[in-house]
């Protein structure tokens, strides 16, 4: 175990001050292009320097000829080049004296045994010349906080704070369009491939010491060094959470993860034991994957499971206390004190047990701001898990018909709106229990937006909600039995 | 049974040509304002009469200070008034000759024994005039074919063929918006409240014989006639599917349930024994319950379980091959004829068994036609998975650094994306097998909205798309099974 992220071999991986680049050219349509121009887009603010027999310039950047003609040793070779001849590149950039690489291409052991002999040959090679590197067959590495993008799409999002390794390369490109509505982003992104000689518990060392990441998201098709693995997690879990998923427990899993990456996957069972073993939460979906990255990364540790469901509509209240249920979450009943406090803001119809719900007669702004704050008082209600409605349009319309103009209607509400989410995020500090936000798709609506932006989860079920809640008492009841 | 829809009580509640409205008026935040509202605004062509004490016009509309007083019988009597005078207005209904009513207004049953017996009354006042009415304590009625919208939110989509049945009012109108993405919309939707004349079984019934009803949706938290509801369902599933959230199984669920309609929930296994006996395709949260009515409707029956996924990234494939297990579904392998025809499209590193895993490297536009068309020709498939990634983007970016203009790269590309569409689409009519497609997000994505737009499911996750082909391939199934 080293001390300093400075000693983990993915440290001038994921902060290269410069870069060599194998396979990018003025061809538009080739994948080692591609991936540098999602790099020159980002703003990449280290030194480049692309490798071409013929060219003069790549994308703007000067190009060399051969890696030895280059004026220093770059940090990092990143090679996208046809398979048989990456150990010779790899030789060359070792002769350089570069220590650490990336090798995109595919078509070594995920192909059989022909590719096997090949990523050998190739390890051989890292090995004689000290070189680490990531692959063969991924897509390497993003880190937004670098500015650095050297993978097929563009990064649009913000930098953030969830540590990505995945065994699948589109789980790291594919995923900054899913992440940006949800205010989340990489910390950094290692795409592992083959893993012929840095792997999976070579990431999570990393990020174990990675300030700037909060929780750890694994995708896995299969763990090669099974017993390191735990006693890495082990050690991270208590510092930050882990959370992983596991595809390869089904018979159809399995045949599609094999073929993919070449990684033996067990039996579901057997990954049931090392997660539990090593205090990692598991995720059955690339959606619960990132929802448990959302609370955990977002949200303080609940007292408890006992969650108090907020509404005015009691078809997504009851929706929400099954759901609760479900996930192994508790509906606690309010204390007599705290019925007594809400009274007053609720109309004769409505209902004072858990869920609140206020029905949809009274004066809106009280879900906001005094209603929460009496629920969060109560020592029964260790979380809270409010209902928001899309109403903005509709109170505009409301307040055209009173012969508001357009702009000032629209105006108002905003203004409403921006009291509302200030308030919630006001409340989630100030009680220091977690809230999340669940609604029914909708993801346009500002108010949601607007916390999003904050950092406050808005699921689009009541069932991700729960889960994720779920994620987020397991992880600090794991935490506290570790002790 | 009745044999035309003519003869369904809830006909002219669908279809009013005029409308008493009690509890409109010109105060714009009264529900029934709000209400009157939307009708207004989608543009209800019947003719509509406000009742109402002191104003002369209400939102446009003459008002008549009684509804003895009207020109005509109107079909219907929408009420959104105080509990204390339901009954009462529900009598002077009778007299004018008004026979159907819906009654928005709460504060009956669900409130507890004194708003039990105002129930009783309404509904001993309404037996005795001949009136069928649907509540209370509910929101009423959607006929967006009509343009009849009197619920509180907007109804901005398009008429649909999902006809809803909900014993939450939430359920309805907050689902307008939920659908509009999808390309999804109601053919009718009904809010049932407490049921107190009209209940869940007249509103199947109703579905059952309407003709722009192609899949029903039921969102139940307890059946009232359970005999006759399971009767009604097995003779309309042979003829259309149906599709049922219950809420209530679990204990959490039970009490939040319970207070909301004062329907009474049971255990969880025996609502599964009235689905199963009725042939009513369950699902697990509203996400699942439109996401079986987006296959249920708009897809052709599969010849059975076999899902071939078609797939440029390993990751998604091998995540949607462990979803389809998981789902209960087959993977099967491809012919050995098959995979002949498919391997010139490919590149050495592909693979082509199931999942059919391009790799990134080829040229995408055979992703569209040719190779979903091969696999598509196997007797071995019938269902085709496809994985849809939003590209867009990258191109434009590639063919600007190629020096076409930013307005010609959109438009190269736009045209490009309408072709990838028709070809789907295409394949999808001359295949006469089930195509869905899956991706993580990205809802803005052209190419999605150009196939949700005519009809073709893109679910955010393959667990969605595994779980809603399992309800298309069950529904036929179990339409074999019963003759």
């Amino acid at each position: 175990m080293i001390g300093s992220i400075n000693d983990s071999p993915l440290f001038p991986i994921a902060n290269p001050r410069s870069i060599a680049f194998f396979g990018a050219s003025n061809k538009m349509t080739t994948m080692g292009t591609i991936q540098m121009m999602s790099m020159k887009e980002l703003g990449y603010e280290g030194r480049v320097y692309p490798i071409h027999l013929t060219e003069k310039e790549v994308l703007g950047y000067k190009a060399y000829q051969h890696v030895a003609d280059l004026p220093e040793v770059p940090d990092l070779a990143i090679i996208v080049l046809p398979t048989a001849i990456v150990s010779r590149t790899m030789d060359e950039c070792g002769r350089k004296g570069i220590r650490r690489a990336i090798v995109i291409s595919g078509g070594f052991k995920e192909v059989g045994a022909e590719g096997a002999k090949l990523e050998d040959e190739l390890k051989k090679t890292a090995v004689r010349h000290g070189i680490r590197f990531i692959g063969p067959n991924c897509i390497g590495v993003a880190n937004p906080h670098l500015k650095l993008n050297p993978t097929p799409l563009p990064y649009e999002g913000q930098p953030g704070f969830i540590g990505m390794v995945s065994q699948s390369g589109s789980f790291v490109t594919q995923m900054f369009d899913y992440l940006r509505p949800m205010g989340l982003g990489f910390s950094a992104a290692f795409s592992v491939g083959n893993e012929a000689s840095i792997d999976i518990v070579d990431c999570l060392e990393y990020f174990g010491l990675c300030e700037k990441t909060r929780v750890i998201a694994l995708y896995i098709e299969g763990i090669r060094r099974g017993a390191e693995f735990i006693d890495m997690a082990r050690s991270i879990v208590p510092k930050k959470p882990v959370v992983a998923l596991y595809i390869g427990g089904t018979e159809t899993g399995r045949k599609a993860g094999f073929s993919h990456t070449g990684a033996m996957a067990g039996p579901d069972g057997l990954y049931e034991g090392i997660f539990r073993q090593s205090g990692v939460i598991r995720a059955a979906s690339i959606t619960e994957l990132f929802d448990f990255c959302w609370t955990l990364g977002n949200l303080p540790a609940p007292k408890g499971r006992c969650v108090v469901i907020e509404t005015h509509s009691g078809g997504p209240g009851a929706n929400a206390a099954d759901a609760v249920g479900r996930a192994g979450l508790t509906l606690p009943d309010l204390s007599a004190a705290t019925q007594e406090k809400l009274r007053p803001f609720f109309p004769p119809t409505a209902s004072i047990s858990n869920p609140v719900d206020m029905t949809f007669s009274r004066n809106s702004q009280d879900l906001f701001s005094a209603i929460p704050q009496t629920i969060l008082e109560d020592e029964n209600a260790h979380i809270l898990m409010m209902y928001l409605l899309a109403q903005g349009r509709m109170m505009i319309r409301q307040l055209t018909a009173m012969n508001v103009s357009e702009k000032d209607a629209a105006q108002q509400i905003a203004r409403m709106i921006e009291m509302q989410a200030e308030s919630i995020l006001n409340l989630l500090k100030a009680s220091g229990k977690p809230i999340v936000g669940y609604t029914y798709g909708a993801p346009a609506d500002p108010l949601q937006q607007k916390l999003i932006a904050a950092g406050f989860p808005v699921f689009s079920s009541p069932e991700r909600a729960a889960a994720a809640i779920n994620a987020l008492a397991t992880y600090y009841e794991n935490k506290a039995n570790s002790h």
